[in-house]
């Protein structure tokens, strides 16, 4: 290969990645502002973050057929490969980010407007929080190429595991001291448990970001800490 | 390309889709022992779909590799790459159901005994054995290149979406009945959840078999009926 066809392979690549830090943008504000119609009750809110998913699906289309037609132009091996797949996938999980995100705007538009000013969506709030931090920092990590990052992303998911099951706990103990609450803290057991996926997602596209670069995995043996520890819990009640 | 590449390209893709077809079978395996430890409240079953879970992650990754090695050696353009790009993306998939499955099982292991021999079980069991089959006829679908199949599955997600609402107000209505089971209702309401989810990557492998097969996309005008459309148990209570 020569030297134009790299410059011209790496131009290609740069504009790709372009395109998946524009959708990222556009993800994360969905993310943010349906959390904010959960907080606010605001239906304008919710029915914008469940039009803007059309949008975010394009996006993963777009930058899926762009991916094909760069291989196909191209014909990248070993590491420039790697990069435009591992593009894809982060694509992917950005996908389902924005489906995450529309099934909270979904349930904002439902729950009971009492709960939407109670001090559990402090708890919703904490978590929404975390949960953005850590998607944008990974994807800092992807597009910057920055494997120290990522790495940060990736341990800190703990911190999303053990706020989402404190809010759990929170949620389970409203619905046990009034049956009348069971229907909004469902919705929004459903909307913790989207957050904490949201987190997941974040911390795949850390793992993609350090694979992409040096194409060693990071070893999963990371502590799982969700509700499903919670058996004290269940045996009380 | 001559004739002896063209065939050469066949064995390879061939064997791809061999595999993927050989992840599949363990996920579906996955999916039915992880319903059967929730039924029975078998730990030993819970527990074997839990460690299979790393098998089927490792397929992914091995399908990933596979494929990239695939497009690095052959080359191929057009029809050949975009079915390249499917299988890897089914495969995703199927890692999210192996997922989806390993959560089952973990809920399985938590789930209040008394719970598992009741009548709620049988609405969980008629949802998953739905699902298996939306799952099975899809992967079907994609691996024998039917696309009328393809189709149908995907005609049929709305059953999915049915059954699984009924089953959310069913289990809804049980946690308003007697507080003391809304810690296991809530387990059950994230494993129907689960299960509508893996009927949702069964759509997308049926979608993914026509796009793979022809390059279209299925119009996603489906109308999407899960519990979301329940305002009215909503106000009720």
């Amino acid at each position: 290969m020569n030297r134009h066809t790299v410059t011209a392979f790496d131009t290609d690549l740069a504009a790709l990645v372009r395109d998946l830090a524009g959708m990222a943008g556009w993800v994360e504000r969905s993310v943010e502002r349906a959390v904010d119609a959960l907080m606010t009750g605001s239906a304008d809110t919710a029915e914008a973050v469940i039009e803007d998913d059309e949008r975010v699906d394009q996006s993963d289309r777009d930058i899926e057929a762009g991916a094909v037609l760069l291989i196909a132009k191209r014909q990248p091996m070993g590491d420039d490969l790697r990069v435009i797949v591992s593009t894809m996938r982060v694509s992917q999980d950005l996908e389902r980010v924005g489906d995450l995100a529309k099934n909270i705007a979904k349930r904002a538009l439902i729950i009971d407007g009492a709960f939407h000013q109670r001090k559990l969506a402090r708890g919703v709030d904490n978590l929404a929080n975390l949960v953005l931090s850590q998607l944008k920092r990974s994807l800092e990590a992807f597009v910057e190429r920055d494997t120290a990052k990522a790495r940060e992303v990736w341990a800190h998911d703990t911190e999303v595991d053990a706020l989402y099951t404190s809010l759990f706990r929170e949620l389970l103990t409203y619905m046990m001291e009034d049956p009348r609450n069971i229907s909004a803290c469902t919705h929004l057991l459903f909307c913790a448990k989207n957050l904490e996926r949201i987190g997941d997602h974040a911390t795949n596209i850390a793992e993609r970001a350090v694979y992409a670069q040096t194409g060693e995995l990071i070893a999963d043996d990371r502590p799982k800490r969700d509700e499903l520890g919670l058996q004290d819990v269940t045996a009380r009640h």
